[in-house]
């Protein structure tokens, strides 16, 4: 299923999103937490404002350097235990929100395509083989990055959490294998990222498996799985989107704040 | 006025506790979101359980090498600009709780005793000299860390935001001039840190203006100010209290997970 969520001007639904991506059959509640009941409703896509699919009540858990190339293009190794960043939930914005450049912050930011994966159930210190029973489904992810702020601050909670820094959507797929999807980035319109998840060093299973042994997951919060070669900047003006295969594409302009 | 959020058993509540930290007048709803009435109620505070007195909804801010002496026994000068890190709220314990100690992931636990801030409102790029208005109150935090998962992780996702690994409490003081409390941990009835907010580097306004400059701080959010000099190793069997003048003591035993 694809499930988003989304507005139509009043307050948010939720939906299931047909195979074209074209018709949304609205549901009751929060699929996270309820079963899955139609309401009758149903909208077309370009009709309503689709929104962040999940709003992490915890956490966003980013993973750095999880791509051997692009490990080397930023000047080290892939670590051999999952290198893990928080981004807060006050970075989240959904499909077509604009990510907000503070140029006052920051000169250099760049864009970084990826797999996100959705929590769907409370969990801790789970093996890699069982992490499929807590994983709600997959979503795409722009881990937007200050390179400047990266470096200058050590710590990566400003580079990686400003305000709009996490788009994710456009809707979240329950059914798929993450084990060799094509992750494409363009910037208005170049491609200039394309990978594949089969190339990461620690792959979803394992990636659930070590966030679970720190931290008590929950329903709704987002494992990042880390981008493939390619990043780079991006500057207000510009849009970026990101294309997961199996999932769809999340497109985000950049603007001045 | 001093906040605390209880337990008699049933649904958490909140309520004023009187100076001598005796007693506690139960209110209705939750004082970030509504106005404080008394709903009649009052308990012995030995009677109930006193829990963390805020979970935060989005982010828990923590600040590192905030004061010159600790910075220079972590071997380091504080920074020019405050070093945010981010603790997600399934850290969050309260007073009394126990801090589990996983031993298959570190073998070296520091207490780090802090003044933590409290956000009330929800706001953005706030002025130093307007800060007051954002702050909800102060309250105690022991920034619990795991010195070698915070060397070989980098990142300091692990090292300091490990299930249990953020106590916060015992209450929340809403009226106090944060500019010089003495802050005194105690490791086992041994004063261990003995400082006060004077010397911290960057100033509760600064960091909260600081914070408010990168991301949108929303009601509950908590950001803390930095330990000072004296951390030092804690086991499981030891008990660790943080005192804040003028707030009051965070007691908290440690124990293997």
């Amino acid at each position: 299923m694809r499930i988003a969520r989304f507005t139509t001007g009043e307050d948010p639904a939720y939906g299931l999103v047909d195979g074209a991506g074209e018709k949304i059959a609205e549901i009751t509640g929060d699929p996270l937490y309820t079963k899955i009941e139609l309401t009758g409703a149903t909208h077309r896509v370009e009709d309503v404002r689709l929104l962040a699919p999940v709003i992490p009540r915890s956490k966003v858990i980013g993973i750095g350097k999880n791509y051997v190339d692009h490990a080397k293009e930023m000047g080290g190794e892939a670590p051999d235990v999952p290198l893990m960043f928080l981004v807060p939930n006050t970075a989240v914005v959904g499909p077509g929100d604009p990510v907000l450049i503070p140029s006052g912050l920051t000169q250099e930011v760049h864009y970084e395509g990826e797999l996100a994966v959705v929590i769907g159930r409370l969990c801790k210190d789970v093996a890699p083989e069982d992490t499929g029973k807590v994983i709600f489904g997959y979503t795409v992810a722009d881990d937007v990055t200050a390179r400047d702020l990266q470096r200058g601050d050590g710590q990566w909670a400003r580079a990686k959490g400003l305000d709009t820094f996490q788009p994710l959507g456009p809707w979240i797929e329950t059914d798929l294998d993450p084990s060799d999807l094509r992750i494409t980035t363009r910037r208005d319109g170049e491609v200039v990222q394309d990978g594949t998840t089969a190339d990461m060093v620690h792959g979803v299973a394992e990636l659930v498996a070590h966030a679970s042994a720190a931290f008590t997951l929950l329903p709704g919060d987002v494992i990042l799985t880390g981008t493939p070669a390619g990043v780079g900047p991006v500057v207000a003006g510009q849009r970026v989107e990101v294309e997961v295969e199996g999932i769809g594409v999340l497109s985000n302009p950049f603007v001045e704040a």
